[in-house]
């Protein structure tokens, strides 16, 4: 039987992968990285980065591979994530015929923590579904962007006792400020932080963490978001991407 | 001026631990450990393991300190919570004047990571106020109880798009399953899954993740709650503690 390892490898600060995951890497007979035609060259470096400073076992080889792009025309959001689920899980299909020899262990580079906002678990499960190689798999955790970001501003995630709410910029409205006094925003390619016009709101925004270009801003968010707006648009260009996170929080510790 | 290191260890499996934390705690020149009266012998243990396992620098010292202990008779909830931290804070304090020499450094052993349900960050900001001994800090990630639940149970924490929230066993009935479709909860005390008769819910669960007495269990709620109950109270009994935390989850992906 194959053996695959979904490994989590930390968003962008290469010290924070887990002694864990360097081992599993170094257990690999292969290592898949996502990395041709990769849009955000800077991403594919931090992995190579990462391979070259880890990885001590001689034998092993590396496949880098190209992501297939999604689909958005004339489909619903939801078809157009299930049929790019279903083209990504034909992809890593071919990987583990072609590339991995029986009984060998290939390890899938997964940006951050697998569990968070990632398809790698439900894309490996698609291709055991599809019964033509028959392998076996487990999981490694790594630090996820909403630790990098709490770590860079040095703050606790929740208020004393508190719940949190893990969202995306496309529903952050439905939750904050009402239905929870802290989420933290994940995919949001709209600013949805722009829209809540809450005085007591507080941010804590990150952009590139854990990298050389990591930017970090907080304050009220009224009196911060518009310079957040900008100096996210000015990285952006500059960059020519941008990854970014936020906290939003109203309340005190100790406050009813 | 003095150095804190906040650093976050991860909870259970010492392989867990960051390269980044490895490093912290050997630039370290004092290592804060809080081990001494720890009820749970066991979680002593593990941190004394850490140390052991991955502290090379000769010359650092290591500070075992007992944490004072929650007082709640004749208090609310948040005026116990709030004397227990500055009772701690007045032992930090302490631990820093008369353990830490000038420009010397000082790394807290934290279990997970710092910024989940974990009062380090708040207290050494409560003993900064106090203005006796000037330092600075720092915060280093670790992976939390969450991942290593969701890495045991090879599961994505959240449905595609589809938020998350992290609560409490006090505070579940709020939130599952009418506000949230998928909520992770830690702190519980009184069993709160019990509660939820939803015969939609899915439940993940684990005790002493990462640990060599790591258990998990899954399936139906309504068909596996009482193996679970029982299950939790058997090991409780068998160990004298337990740590547990469960994922709670309803509908598919590509569901609306
Ligand atoms: C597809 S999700 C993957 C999340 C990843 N699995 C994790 O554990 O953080 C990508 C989102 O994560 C966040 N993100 C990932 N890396 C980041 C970084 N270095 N800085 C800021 N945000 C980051 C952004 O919100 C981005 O839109
Ligand atoms: C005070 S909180 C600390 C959380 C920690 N900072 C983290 O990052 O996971 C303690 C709670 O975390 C969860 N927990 C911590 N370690 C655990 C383990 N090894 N197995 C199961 N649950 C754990 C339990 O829900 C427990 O009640």
């Amino acid at each position: 039987m194959k053996n695959v390892l979904i490994v989590g490898i930390g968003t962008g600060n290469p010290e924070h992968i887990t002694i864990q995951a360097v081992n599993a890497l170094n257990r690999a007979d292969v290592l898949f990285v996502p990395t041709k035609g990769e849009a955000k060259a800077q991403l594919a470096d931090i992995r190579r980065d990462i391979v070259s400073r880890y990885v001590t076992r001689p034998q092993s080889r590396v496949v880098e591979f190209a992501v297939p792009v999604r689909q958005t025309a004339e489909r619903s959001y939801h078809q157009s994530v299930d049929q790019w689920h279903a083209a990504i899980a034909e992809a890593y299909q071919r990987l583990l015929l072609e590339e991995l020899k029986d009984a060998e262990t290939g390890a899938f580079l997964v940006w951050g923590d697998p569990m968070l906002y990632d398809s790698t678990i439900r894309i490996i499960e698609r291709v055991r579904a599809l019964e033509t190689v028959p392998f076996d798999y487990s999981v490694i955790p790594g630090i996820t962007s909403i630790q990098a970001l709490a770590a860079s501003h040095r703050i606790p995630l929740n208020l004393v006792g508190k719940p949190v709410e893990i969202t995306t910029g496309r529903r952050l409205a439905e939750s904050f400020p009402e239905k929870t006094g802290t989420a933290v925003v994940m995919l949001d390619g709209e600013q949805a932080f722009m829209k809540i016009e809450d005085p007591d709101a507080r941010i804590y925004w990150g952009a590139y963490l854990g990298t050389a270009q990591e930017i970090v801003m907080s304050g009220r968010l009224a009196d911060v978001k518009d310079e957040i707006l900008k100096t996210r648009a000015e990285a952006r260009a500059r960059h020519g991407w941008i990854m970014d996170i936020y906290l939003l929080q109203k309340g005190r510790d100790f406050e009813e």
